[in-house]
């Protein structure tokens, strides 16, 4: 959110944190996920690889993060100053740009389709996901909170829909036919990227209608987008990885 | 390129963006190469670590050039400053000095040729790779945008235009004997080689002729430089990697 800064400690500790948090999270979600890479079978492998990659990338990233927080403010008895340095927001692009399209894919992989539906279905969700996200950016870094904001977020979102539309109508089919012992895990998938995802974009326009000083936003920003990347990373990863060990032990 | 300095924030920030996107993408391609190591049979296991290495060089590198980057600018209140500390340009090539060659030689291990073949061609096409880079770097690094770059430029071309020439007439034969399941898949890597990698060229002698100030030509390069790599060396990985399993499910 460009050009918001906090203005007292408890908010720069409170985003302090949940930075120290999200770094932690995805460490033990990625050597989870990696571990449990013998339950599964052979067919389920990449799926996983796929999903410990992504909390790996996450882990890089906030941790990227949680050092350009530190060395944009000094705190010191009790006051909270900007050092001149500017917070880098765009490393949550950077990693939304690889990890957005890996998570359609672990959704996919999972599902274990046809090898042809497999690659197609992970080029268009894969690349709408990349355009989303791609023009997201330039209203993200655009100065203030303005036309150029809302033009690039109102574009960002039809490749948005279009993915929301693909995961409701053109999945409906593909989950029907997933064996019943899972069924319902690969619909929650399904369901909590639906849900999780739109928490974004309500993020991304929220300036524009709520009346929020500069640091009440900037927390609420950064604590925001923190647990919404650990429930559309780690949590949707568990449910991936549960998918694929039940599919796995029943044979499937 | 030699000289030219990047003035305004925004530049500073895109390329900064890229190299760390550059890096969590080479992290990331790596340790998706390794893991599916178990997924291909014996035989193309040397093709897979090595895949494995060259964007684990890349990552390397990567790293190297952020902190770079990150130590020939001073970024504060909104304002970009040389320290003095010169930005190393040279560690792409001495990535390319190793990279370049593998890439060739993964594309090689990955046709199973006879061992003759597969010997004769890596000493050839790899020589030709470690010959194209010693002969473009003077030009690289010389003064300005003038007779020396240009005349390195253009010597470091022959092994180029050779290595370009061995790909499409000496391995048509051999692609033809590629079992039928990944024959397309061996000509889109040779393809993807011979697409991408016009690109450094084009980069390299684009100062001569684009009518561009410092800092835009310095986002231009560094950025194209980046997405270029990403292509040659974790996209084409891929199609190595799917190629290998694809064989190795088929016991090819």
């Amino acid at each position: 959110m460009d050009g918001l800064t906090v203005s007292t400690v408890g908010q720069y500790d409170l985003i302090y944190n949940a930075f120290s948090f999200g770094i932690a999270t995805f460490a033990a979600a990625t050597l989870f996920f990696w571990f449990g890479l013998a339950r599964v079978s052979q067919e389920y492998r990449t799926a996983i690889v796929i999903t410990g990659l992504v909390t790996f990338i996450a882990f890089y990233h906030y941790f990227r993060i949680f050092e350009s927080w530190q060395s944009a403010y000094e705190v010191s008895d009790g006051a909270v100053e900007l050092t001149g340095v500017a917070f880098n927001e765009a490393y949550r692009y950077v990693d939304w740009l690889l990890t957005v399209p890996l998570l359609l894919i672990e959704l996919i992989l999972v599902m274990r389709l046809s090898q042809s539906e497999t690659v197609r279905r992970s080029v268009t969700l894969g690349g709408a996901a990349a355009l989303m996200i791609l023009l997201g950016y330039p209203g993200e870094v655009s100065e203030g909170i303005g036309g150029s904001r809302l033009l690039w977020g109102v574009l960002s979102m039809i490749p948005f829909l279009y993915i929301v539309y693909s995961l409701f109508s053109g999945l409906s089919d593909a989950i029907a036919r997933q064996p019943a012992n899972v069924r319902h895990l690969v619909s929650a998938a399904r369901s909590l990227t639906v849900v999780v995802w739109f928490f974004y974009p309500i993020v991304y326009f929220a300036p524009f209608v709520l009346p929020m000083d500069g640091g009440t936003a900037k927390a609420t920003i950064e604590v925001g987008y923190t647990l919404a990347d650990i429930f559309a990373k780690a949590g949707f990863g568990l449910l991936i990885f549960t998918i694929a060990v039940r599919k796995s032990e029943a044979g499937h």
